[in-house]
């Protein structure tokens, strides 16, 4: 089967066969397929697309392209949870450990961040002496004795995603259903468990921009976890706006505490709470929600965090003090200058300027300010006072504060010459860089303004004043 | 501008701009787009197209790439042509010195062979001592001298075609019209010519398979012609059957040799006649076609082909005793076992059978035996009578003569299970391997039949005897 026939198949729309499938996976894994070719077939799969059982084949081939874990009698309560990733999104923080606190079984392997959406893992490391590379003897025996560890997935787990989706980075061939679901799923399914909870993330801040998109991969995603025998529920969560008002790393695993503790944002609390029952559920046991709520509010799932932090090298007591994570003392609020009905923050925003604080990553090989971060301080639709805070950055170094800020302009403001009828809408406003910007009413954006005949005319800004007012 | 983003707006359907385009040829020529991103971006360019302009600009940024040749004073009666390719396509042989005999320049670069279709260095090297290599400084000689030449591309022509040409090869993105198209505009602009005749071959022994593909590739390196001021015509050709008699290396030089004599398979001499004329008369000559047929009649077209054999440094003896050319003296007939009308030989079988027995290459690193070949003994519709020769073939080897034979009916046998009611058809039939194969009706194939009800039934032949019959 030469590689070249395999890619004109496709590239001419036709539906492979489970060898074929096989040959393109095992050429990746083997190198025996060059880049080139592995590229071209990429992007043949992206615009030609594959269909439910092609996608099940690939994401077979690139399960048994590495290691599979076997959790021995801890299997049948062997639970796993992946989101598609968005900005707060903390939760399997909290539902890993509350899951466990259950009776559950949770070996949870994470990925780092990348872009505007942050990692498990990175926030992880942000508790002192975390240690997230636990070799598979030692997870497996914190999963014995707590119920559950927080690792980074092995080298072994689906080295052919590994490589393809090194690949896809390159070569603008990422977005692709078949590609993204065979990916998530051939790590999960490699991970030994026997039901699967996937929160789709959906909107402007996510991966999948529209409903029907998110709608589309999780179904592709459940196929896949039923042609495996892996029970598989999918949940579409709002990526609009950030998850709970903190975004970042300590700050976020602060939190995420907070919530353990029976406090915490309701977003946060009320989606860490379902996705936790239904993990629950899935390890087999009954009235999976009223056992959730019960370890929240009699604190076992804190405990959890508290003992699973300790077994995995990390300093144990930042679970009653949280001013012993990194985080940054330097603060910058952005404050509402006119009172009026606060829209929100578009969740990419935020999480690009967290990037430029230092608290993400653009490509893979940065390095991480754990200490950086948000905190969203006004939620969607709240009224807020002349002087009220929007939104609070804890940052390092000032010329970090100001790069964040550009961000946050740039990536909020909205078509030049769009125009809002603010008298209509008794938006809050405030100024960025002299700049005065505004939450627009339909789209959540926020624009840069100027007074005009009908309102405002939104401007594109082009260049920015190094001049901050603080 | 990141080679990503380029990949990804031509994945998306964009139209990419003039600088986009140029730095996709740059990267591809100075090695700073990896082969993974050149393929990317070919399989996207393949899948969603690229209008006339783009299509301009990204020949042009190939004719740019590398040297552009310049024939000073004889620039402006410097014309070229071009053909897709077929089996038995030596019309470059005979037009070449018959329109220089007529006062054209033309600086002829021509291709190897590859695959099903002969290529015109192929040819010419059969010619002992005949040099395809001249440096630009000795072919400019010749062409003052005798006012064409016959030479292979330089290294200088063009190098981002021949890189991306390379990579699409083994990446399936060779069937795409922008990419055929800039690929032969590139190579031909460069050359230096002012009017350009293109050839497109079209039916199932042609790249293009339909008239509707040939005219949409016709059409668009007619357009690319003309944004470079360079006077372009095309013509469609038919590429169903051979064209001419001989199909091979040396066996279609002596045929060449033939038409230039005043004989020769007439669709060879007409087509040779209109294809000169038509360059005379981009030459800026008038009354083309009756110099083109005088200079034929003349035999100064002859003439000038046996100078620029000499000066070339063949052996022009060649074109009074074509024995001089290296054939094959063992020949294998075909011959018709039952009387009726001949329906022809599928171009790609007579092509692949060529290859098999030595004649052509798979890869372009094969070697090439110019003394193999075949020769086509009935015309299409012609009436044969039992014994009747139908094909010759030229080979060296008897086992390769077994792959031909083979190889001709297995590109000519038809799907397991048609019908053809020999009843009304009156086809006249022969025997390979102890098969009976026919030449059908309708699609000018070849098949395998056994007597039935209706008429005799198609069976596809899986195995073949290794008993030969002669």
């Amino acid at each position: 089967m030469r590689a070249v026939d395999l890619i004109r198949r496709k590239r001419d729309g036709h539906i492979l066969g489970a060898d074929e499938i096989t040959a393109f996976v095992q050429g990746a894994t083997s190198r025996s397929w060059p880049d080139y070719q592995l590229a071209a077939m990429l992007m043949a799969i992206l615009l030609r697309g594959m269909n439910a059982e092609e996608t099940a084949v690939l994401t077979r081939a690139m399960v048994f392209s590495g290691e599979t874990l076997d959790w021995g009698d801890l299997a049948p309560r062997a639970v796993g949870k992946h989101s598609t990733g968005g900005v707060g999104d903390k939760l399997s923080l909290i539902l890993t450990p509350l899951a466990a606190a259950c009776g559950a079984v949770v070996p949870k392997m994470s990925g780092r961040g990348l872009g505007h959406t942050g990692g498990t893992l990175d926030k992880l490391e942000s508790i002192p002496g975390f240690r997230i590379g636990l070799s598979v003897d030692e997870a497996r025996e914190v999963l014995k004795r707590i119920g559950c560890f927080m690792i980074g997935q092995t080298k072994t787990i689906a080295p052919a995603d590994k490589i393809l989706y090194a690949l896809r980075d390159v070569t603008a061939t990422v977005e692709s259903v078949p590609l993204i679901s065979a990916s998530i799923m051939s790590k999960k399914l490699a991970e030994g468990v026997g039901g699967l909870v996937l929160d789709v993330k959906v909107g402007d801040g996510a991966f999948m921009k529209t409903a029907d998109d998110a709608r589309t991969l999780a179904r592709m995603m459940i196929a896949i976890g039923k042609s495996q025998g892996v029970r598989t529920e999918a949940v579409l969560t709002a990526m609009e706006q950030p998850l709970g008002r903190a975004c970042g790393n300590a700050v976020e695993v602060a939190e995420c505490i907070e919530v353990l503790r029976g406090g915490g944002p309701s977003d946060v609390r009320e989606l860490s709470l379902d996705f936790a029952a239904r993990l629950v559920m899935l390890a087999g046991f009954d009235n999976a929600r009223q056992r959730v709520e019960a370890a929240l509010v009699g604190g076992q799932g804190l405990e959890t965090f508290r003992r699973m932090i300790e077994a995995q090298g990390g300093d144990p007591r930042v679970v009653d003090d949280p001013t012993r994570l990194p985080l940054a003392t330097s603060r910058h609020i952005i404050r509402a200058e006119r009172a009026g009905i606060f829209q929100g923050w578009k969740a990419e925003a935020v999480g690009r300027a967290i990037v430029r604080l230092g608290g993400g990553r653009d490509r893979a090989e940065d390095a991480v300010d754990h200490a950086v971060g948000a905190v969203v301080l006004a939620r969607p639709g709240e009224r807020v006072k002349t002087g009220d805070g929007l939104l609070e950055l804890l940052f390092r170094h000032e010329p970090r504060l100001g790069a964040a800020l550009e961000v946050l302009v740039k990536y909020l403001a909205p078509k030049s010459g769009d125009i809002v009828d603010t008298r209509k809408t008794g938006l809050a406003w405030t100024t960025i860089f002299n700049k005065r910007v505004f939450l627009l009413p339909h789209h959540g954006e926020m624009g840069i303004c100027r007074p005009g005949k009908r309102g405002m005319r939104i401007l594109l800004a082009r260049r920015w004043s190094n001049r901050r007012r603080r």
